[in-house]
């Protein structure tokens, strides 16, 4: 009978416990079951499990697996069709987004998961449509989810063809419809999985239902004890709706209905000032921070350093593969810091500590998640995560007088220095390799299923719309 | 007896030649030699090379070799210790920089060539003092180099201790001695490895060392036909010292003292202005763009957009591993192309398309190798590189409406999907294993003389002004 407590030893131990990241030389962790019994020194905890099983962290950093607070995985068959352009929804993603079929969002949603796996993402928030095998594949593959399927009120043909600057139309019944769709998901995955997958009310934005219907959602929400994942002020597209409709921006309209509390997940934020992002931090909600895809579709810092200093909960997104284009939290770290020290025209803003508890310990409370996930603690999920400090980029280690190991996790580490993932005791991924699913199979299913797609853009008239087609035509693609 | 070409077939090449990035699909190219001989779709080559050994490209891009136009490789020893802080000169490098052993500093030469070269860099602009073994790495590694040895009248002792604010103190006679090592330096490494290693001059800045001295470098330059690379508007402290010393900033100085023509690689530009810096491109002299340190050290993004819409020729460069922390040229184009949209807020700035040129073709014109290398073009070097578009973060791959590989280059890569990257027509890494050095002793060579500078910074009472003591104290690293 294999014994029940695995112990990882002798590694660079950041527990992100306490105010900083909790550093432990020569540290260990044993696990037992789904969680973690017991955290500290390698020689303390060696001589208390004398019998379990050994996994050797020598000259790996181990951390908390990380927290990917928004990805929308459905969209990676687009990956890399949607970027460099002004109107990017419009004039790029959306004429390519009505061809995505159920079969081509899964398989995508497949290769986006195993993207982010491998570069140590362990919690995926992830918002999209309830596609038959999205949640199923989730369940296979071993990771936490939080998992939000849109809510909106947009008319099922989708948003290709609109003229920029329209005030779009609702479709109350698309509407119901897609709260009972939620609904139906909900019951039948919140907790799933012995609790690995739990569910968010994904109500799309603040522009894209009814008032009426945004204050149902917020009641659906509290009654069956849900969070709501929602994007925010995500665009001057969006403030101009607001402004068209309702004669007021974002914020003061969301404050207005009793939206902005602990309950809530907001999301980008592009276009709040640091007074609205402040406000929604002293309201209570949270603030998902999605630096890459903003900054490639907006060319935005978002105000998330104001949302903070108000003494906001920011978590890190890797949002969609057509606009960021990867999905990959140590990406969002580094993007994330340098982006911020820009807008400030200042180094010292957003040091890799911080963006490190971002991405960790304060990611995991900011998604709801923080009395299980998030650091390595005792009696918390064994969600962790082994780095290479050998490789090249991450080399050499120094301790004294100034230990060099965050700062390369943020600014040098790409990812693909994650040896080992393991979520609630499972290891999922081993020597770079994913155990828990076929990875090969994966991408070309996603391959094949992205070719159709693109062959059924092609032959729609609306692909005359895509602003990268003149790029195309003079050879810069 | 082998056969005298080699072909690499069915990629998708980026030739880079006319202005934009020349793909051919299913395309090949021939090499005999150090030289391309045939580029072109892949049944024209291979009718024409049936004797060939071939190497498959299937799935992956084939792209010429990365360009850095700005390392400072002996640095890597450092790497980490110097970040998130205002004066990192002052108060996080040089209490470190000045205990770095020539010993140390080969090593992590060594270790930086290393991380580069498997991150697809296969031309080098190397910016440090000739230690004795640096070049001679070069020459073994088997990559492209140009290398700067320094040039300064700076003391000997160096900049630890200085005060923020205090005019730097000039050491001729110093100054006269990195002048003659430079043209020894020169004398002994222009032209070697069958041309593959090159010799610039590396004043330091115009602010290090006095005018005369600076003029006699030019002459110098000119006589011995080598161009100068050159840290120019590179800090505010760079400015104040200008301005204090000859009442000019950096751009007016230089350009009266004729400095600012087609020899000169003006590296950063962090300070100058739009106008400087299309000053600067119209005067015919090309930039060196270190947008990753910059952004680190300064909170920065330099004027290249402007100096490239004033039809400058821009290079890309990844600067110290203490202050960046990687050298990695794919990190650079992502950064770049991100950085400047946000400058701008426009996300059409820096295309994917236009980073990639900077990388590759337009860098290479920058450093004066555009006849030599970074296109993929019959009669030059055979320098390229092959990238995996197998990974999940590069899938799937998309030919029509949209062909999305150049920006999942840009902005997905982070350079491990390099599997094999040949210069001169010699396969240096292959599976991503470097071939011609052996990466574990040099880590560990890294290491152990990082640990030794450490121990000797920790014993230096210097070592208290060390911005990063306090987020030390505080647990935060």
């Amino acid at each position: 009978m294999p014994n029940a407590v695995t112990l990882i030893v002798h590694g660079h131990l950041f527990t992100m416990q306490g105010e900083g990241v909790g550093y432990v030389p020569d540290g260990a962790v044993a696990i037992e079951g789904t969680r973690l019994v017991a955290v500290g020194p390698t020689p303390a905890l060696a001589a208390r499990f004398p019998q379990a099983n050994v996994i050797d962290a020598t000259d790996c950093a181990v951390l908390p697996g990380l927290i990917d607070a928004h990805m929308h995985t459905q969209l990676a068959p687009l990956r890399g069709v949607a970027q460099d352009v002004s109107h990017w929804m419009q004039l790029a993603l959306a004429p390519y987004d009505r061809h995505l079929s159920d079969e081509a969002a899964l398989a995508g949603s497949r290769l986006n998961i195993i993207e982010a796996l491998k570069a140590g993402t362990t919690t995926m928030l992830d918002y999209d449509t309830p596609v038959p095998g999205w949640a199923e594949f989730y369940q296979q593959v071993g990771v936490r989810a939080r998992l939000a399927p849109v809510i909106n009120a947009l008319p099922p043909a989708g948003m290709a063809g609109w003229k920029v600057g329209d005030l779009y139309p609702f479709d109350e019944a698309a509407g119901r419809a897609s709260i009972e769709a939620a609904l139906a998901f909900a019951r039948d995955w919140h907790g799933a999985a012995e609790g690995r997958i739990t569910v968010m009310v994904g109500a799309h934005a603040p522009d894209m239902m009814p008032r009426e219907m945004l204050l149902d959602v917020k009641r659906l929400a509290e009654r069956e004890g849900l969070m709501i994942h929602m994007h925010v002020a995500q665009g001057d597209r969006e403030i101009e709706q607001m402004m068209k409709r309702y004669g007021q921006r974002t914020p003061a309209y969301l404050d207005a209905l009793g939206y902005l509390d602990e309950q809530l997940l907001a999301v980008h934020l592009t276009e709040a000032t640091e007074e609205e992002a402040a406000l929604i931090a002293r309201r209570g909600a949270h603030m998902a921070l999605c630096s890459g895809s903003i900054g490639i579709i907006d060319g935005i810092v978002p105000p998330a350093h104001a949302f903070h200093q108000a003494g906001g909960l920011v978590a890190l997104g890797s949002d969609q593969a057509c606009g960021n284009n990867c999905n990959n939290i140590f990406n969002e770290m580094k993007l994330t810091a340098l982006f911020n020290k820009i807008r400030y025209r200042d180094p010292t803003v957003m040091p890799a500590w911080e963006v490190l508890r971002m991405a960790t310990i304060e990611g995991a409370r900011a998604v709801g998640l923080g009395d299980e996930t998030g650091s390595l603690e005792e009696g918390k999920q064994a969600d962790l995560i082994l780095v290479n400090l050998r490789a090249p980029n991450l080399s050499p280690v120094l301790q004294s007088p100034i230990r060099n190991i965050v700062p390369n996790l943020v600014y040098a580490a790409s990812g693909h220095e994650v040896e080992l993932v393991m979520v609630a005791g499972r290891v999922l991924v081993q020597q770079g390799r994913v155990l828990t699913a076929d990875e090969a199979a994966i991408r070309d299913e996603a391959q094949t299923q992205a070719e159709q797609v693109a062959r059924r853009v092609a032959e729609d008239p609306l692909h005359h719309e895509l602003a990268l087609l003149e790029p195309m035509r003079r050879g810069w693609l």
